[in-house]
């Protein structure tokens, strides 16, 4: 990275996060299946959900298993309509390893309680991921009433043939529980 | 903003900016013309450009010709793929304003010196925009090599369906004469 010599440092993105989520991003842990990695998404989604965030977590894996971070829809509390669960993962996971590019770590995946809106699937390749899996599907989401934006309908392939493997349904029935959990409890729908 | 009520303070995106472009958010400024809004984006690439950054900068108005933020393409500096000078533009608004939602001070612009990438153009709708403006277009960046992502061909179209106004090649000479002066400078293209 010798382009970055000499200019600030990274901006932290500390700020974005509650306590509770900054706990959950420390120390080193290994995850050994795609259940494992997504429950922690879960996990993640079901405390934001408390704490009046959205009902959407993230996870990024390094290639050799390794948490490199977890996040949650952050829009309202942070006021910013970036901050998709997606978005703050891949944006914790770079900065941890200090790159713009996830692959020069090696193969990195994504790992998401929601299949991604227009804005998280034109993210996933510029951010230098190698695999998605998701959880409840663009359907669910779009049923209650969440708005995925204006997605390509083969958004699958589209990720695909830029080298991107993608994993539908891993645990899909926690990821539109979340949902419909969120709905119940008449939170905000954006 | 009661949802946010005991949250903590916003995050600060101050640490993305160099001094220059910090610079050049202070004040109280207007702008009364597309091309006045948009010459200030080509400014920020510019300099961005000279200063480690990318080709690419944006602008985002207020309903009153108000400048609430001027971004440029922060990627590699930032070691961060999110910060494509329209993102960062639209969350340095968000921060101004202090909601997710730019359009609950009324309709805002995005001005961008090149039409968006794939990621951009997801996150323009969620960010409650009225209307985009750009200069280059998004075949005069792809022949220069960069990656525009999988946008659908009808994104104009699919913006214009959510109600968001679309104005093309506003100063599309000087947006490509950004990427070409990139280019000669044989910059790191992602």
């Amino acid at each position: 990275m010798s382009a970055c010599a000499g200019d600030k440092p990274l901006a932290s993105l500390s700020g974005l996060l509650p306590d509770w989520l900054a706990a959950l991003n420390r120390g080193r842990r290994h995850f050994d299946s795609d259940a494992a990695a997504m429950q922690l998404a879960v996990v993640a989604a079901e405390r934001n959900i408390v704490e009046g965030g959205g009902p959407f977590g993230a996870v990024v894996l390094g290639p050799d298993g390794q948490l490199l971070a977890v996040a949650a829809n952050r829009v309202l509390p942070a006021r910013c309509s970036l901050w998709h669960a997606e978005m703050l993962a891949m944006a914790l996971a770079q900065e941890r390893i200090g790159s713009h590019d996830l692959g020069s770590v090696g193969p990195c995946s994504l790992y998401t309680t929601c299949a991604p809106c227009a804005m998280c699937f034109g993210a996933i390749p510029f951010a230098g991921l190698h695999r998605l899996v998701c959880a409840a599907a663009t359907e669910d989401a779009e049923a209650l009433g969440f708005d995925e934006g204006a997605k390509p309908d083969n958004w699958v392939s589209a990720l695909e043939t830029r080298g991107i493997a993608v994993t539908l349904g891993v645990l899909a029935e926690q990821g539109r529980a979340l949902l419909q959990s969120y709905q119940r409890a008449a939170g905000a729908i954006y």
